[in-house]
């Protein structure tokens, strides 16, 4: 039999790798076994097949009707050392619509084959240049869109998630190797003495593996943006915030349509993370139908929040915002809400700052509340300009503490004490925001989850040794406990690719963009 | 003073030069003085200031802060063998829009500039790479979208327009340096013996700049899409019409809205030229105020278009259509109409293919009108299906016969026999199109005029070498004709740039896309 060169298998595929649309210059990249010989029967220039791998060369593109397409760059990547492992082209054409799609037509013309989404890529894991973890980290690179999802996506590219995991297996074979000790002794009952450091071995393995799933909800807000609803009555400076968080240094980065037609979301990178802010109907109590029907899509929205940012506006009626506040915190305790109090700028006589700085904690005792608090019928409200002339801080020091005597979600000390108006605060929801996004995760972190695919797997690992571990426990036979174990280990051996199925495969690289 | 060398004098620019968006990999570009040391300050692999020239690298992009942007090919062309002609290079990128971004801030921070519009090519034409008409030949060849439009531009970059240019201003040069011979014998009264060869030589030179600009008209239209409507009353099969054309190996480009809102355009490649359909309200007599002004619109584009296929509906009253026609083309004679007569499936007990076919000359002979033909008012009507029957075909060869008497713009033997449901005729009619649409030259031809700058400057060249000639059969002064010749020189100059201006540089590369 013919040796084979690894790598030289394939076909040839090609695409265009560069965005679609018209620029100075287009890629088209060609890989697999007939790569050189095909572009190389097109080039007008040094031949093609002697070039040497890594070199660029300038010639011509001439398409099978002799027509000249292009004045072109040529670079080779030769096998094995190239992206895809194969013998690689890689031609840098006027980015013309009409070249690139006559360079493509006539490159099928030739014999190659246009490729599929993410078939470089594939090729380049069947050839084994990266795992599927990886693999799937180059999807996310190209989509990442904060520094955050970045790093994320980078570290998972370069097999850090990879090499994390591979210890978390490297200990699921070891207790699988312990087990076969015993199973190798079974028949001189010892069982029970080795069980102990088993079961051992198993908890620590779980709680690895819960931890790591458990990181997931934090590094998919970090991939996908973390989804933010500002909630608060009409006028209480949802947008005036939303203009001070973009800021100088801060990048809006797209306008999303929300998932249903009268909501939007404002996307924001702050600090490296990305938000997708989503906008809101103002919360009041309302008897029109479709009014009401839009807060009820509001209110949804917020349940599905990672964060509610919810603005307190001390000028406007008191008593029905912390009515509304109390309601949604006492349904949705998972939410993680950020009380803000804004327009400090239009309280006045007071020095916000030493409320919101670090004597705060000092006024959240409960000599505040000891006193008779109005019932909110009575609650004086703040009105702006020469009205709220005499108006005490005391109020708004009041609404604060009272709520946070009546719910877990707000306490005086995790009131944000804003100014949207003068930046006041900002710094101090900034990190609010960070602190929750990140979940005490820290997104340069190399080892957190970002992928569904890889959460799944994760739980379902986990599931599979709480089985093993239950079966150690109640001192089930070897056999069944092993099975478990077994399991648990193709689990996680389907997120680096080390157990894999075509469909699997399928599913993956058609998230891929074609030319990738 | 210190020696430079030529290509090393600018400082470092940098832009993306691959469509903007996200796609598999991008491409920054980096071209100056400065370029490998920049680009060097962020890599990380092997030392880019020590790469050959033409070579491919994979590495490290690093930014000033310390965050890994990305793992990426870079390649190095080094001055004078780059498309700039200095240090250039090209790191290949994963296509995020955050990398993009973040690349480009990086190297800006460590001191190279965005690249404005052109840049990159306006150095090339700086340090001699290529003149000023190639370096417009690439705008071209980035926006061309068809294969004439992409043949021209291709011909043009590649220096063929500016060579035959050349002959001519060497024809100049020529005359020129005749009537220098005759200053120079001037006190001897040679002049009048010299100065028949040089009406002759003028002469000739001004019939080859008037051929040359009078080929803007089709070359302006092959590079941006021949503007074409097709007109004809409700009903006629315009959508039909353009469905065929469309076929199997036809590329429709895009839907371009019209200049005004009530106006669509398709453009179609057929048989590698571009045309732009323009879509009218279908023409008919109306009181309607909004009608009419619709009417009046399409009249509009029909005067402006370069093809009018006009379509006659047999099964509809002819008298109005025929009306209809003949006044827009006794008022728009140099438009081109393409006379059609559709639903020849239609017609029964017809032989059509005799008539369309290569005999239909001889049925335009003046036999046909001899006879009475009726007045519009009692010209019968083709009518569908079962009424049809007895009708005869001669009504019809009638109906161009007549035209063809009538106006200068339909005889018969130029009207195009069509079944837009059969598709007989159409490649009849393709025929007609591309013969008018390049107006005797050859797409493939080396030397039409295609921008309106150069257009501009030979009718100048040509205006002046007029007044050359005019003062050389006057007997002006020879002093005073060589001022003309040498405006003339000077017009021709600026296509190539070997004359230029700021202001004329600037106007130029303003039209480039960011990156090439």
């Amino acid at each position: 039999m013919e040796q084979v060169k690894v790598g030289m298998q394939q076909d040839t595929i090609a695409a265009i790798s560069t965005p679609p649309g018209v620029g100075g210059i287009a890629v088209v990249r060609v890989s697999g076994r007939d790569a050189l010989r095909i572009v190389g029967e097109a080039w007008k220039g040094q031949p093609v097949e002697k070039m040497d791998s890594h070199t660029a060369h300038l010639g011509k593109y001439v398409a099978t009707d002799g027509t000249l397409l292009d004045e072109a760059v040529i670079t080779v990547f030769r096998c094995p050392n190239s992206f895809t492992g194969e013998d690689v082209a890689e031609i840098s054409v006027h980015g013309s619509r009409w070249i690139q799609r006559e360079v493509m037509a006539d490159l099928i013309r030739r014999g190659a084959r246009t490729a599929g989404p993410g078939e470089f890529t594939q090729r380049a894991f069947m050839n084994g240049r990266l795992d599927l973890a990886q693999a799937e980290g180059v999807v996310d690179l190209i989509a990442s869109s904060s520094r955050a999802a970045h790093a994320l996506a980078m570290s998972q590219t370069r097999g850090h998630f990879s090499r994390g995991l591979e210890e978390v297996r490297n200990e699921l074979v070891e207790l699988a190797s312990l087990l076969e000790l015993e199973l190798d002794f079974s028949e001189e009952d010892v069982e029970f003495a080795d069980r102990e450091r088993l079961v051992s071995l198993a908890s620590n393995l779980i709680r690895r593996l819960d931890r790591l799933a458990a990181s997931y909800s934090s590094g998919a807000a970090l991939k996908d943006g973390v989804p933010t609803v500002i909630a608060g009555v009409p006028n209480a400076g949802k947008s005036s915030l939303l203009n001070l968080l973009l800021g100088d240094d801060k990048a809006i980065v797209s306008d999303i349509p929300g998932t249903t037609r009268d909501t939007i979301e404002d996307t924001l990178e702050i600090e490296g993370i990305l938000y997708r802010f989503i906008d809101t109907a103002g919360l009041r109590s309302t008897s029109d139908t479709v009014e009401g029907l839009g807060i009820e899509r509001a209110r949804e929205k917020m349940r599905q929040a990672r964060i509610v940012i919810w603005i307190f506006d001390p000028t406007a009626d008191l008593a029905s915002q912390l009515e509304e506040y109390e309601k949604f915190a006492a349904d949705n305790h998972t939410t993680q809400i950020i009380t803000v109090v804004n327009k400090t700028d239009l309280m006045p006589g007071a020095d916000l700052r030493s409320l919101a700085g670090d004597d705060s904690r000092s006024l959240a005792g409960d000599d505040l509340l000891a006193g008779d608090a109005p019932p909110y019928s009575s609650l004086p409200t703040f009105k702006t300009g020469a009205q709220s002339e005499g108006m005490k801080l005391n109020e708004a020091v009041w609404l604060s503490a009272k709520t946070g005597a009546q719910s877990e979600g707000m306490k005086l000390n995790e009131v944000v004490w804003l100014s949207a108006k003068t930046g006041e605060g900002v710094e101090e929801l900034m990190g609010r925001l960070r602190s929750i996004a990140t979940d005490g995760y820290d997104p340069q972190s190399e080892f957190i989850v970002t992928n569904a695919r890889h959460y799944e797997a994760l739980l379902k690992g986990s599931e599979a040794l709480r089985r093993a571990l239950s079966g150690l426990e109640t001192g089930l036979s070897a056999d069944f406990i092993a099975q478990d174990i077994r399991e648990a280990t193709t689990h996680l051996g389907t997120i680096t690719g080390s157990v894999t199925t075509d469909t699997l495969l399928h599913n993956i690289f058609a998230k891929f963009c074609i030319g990738k």
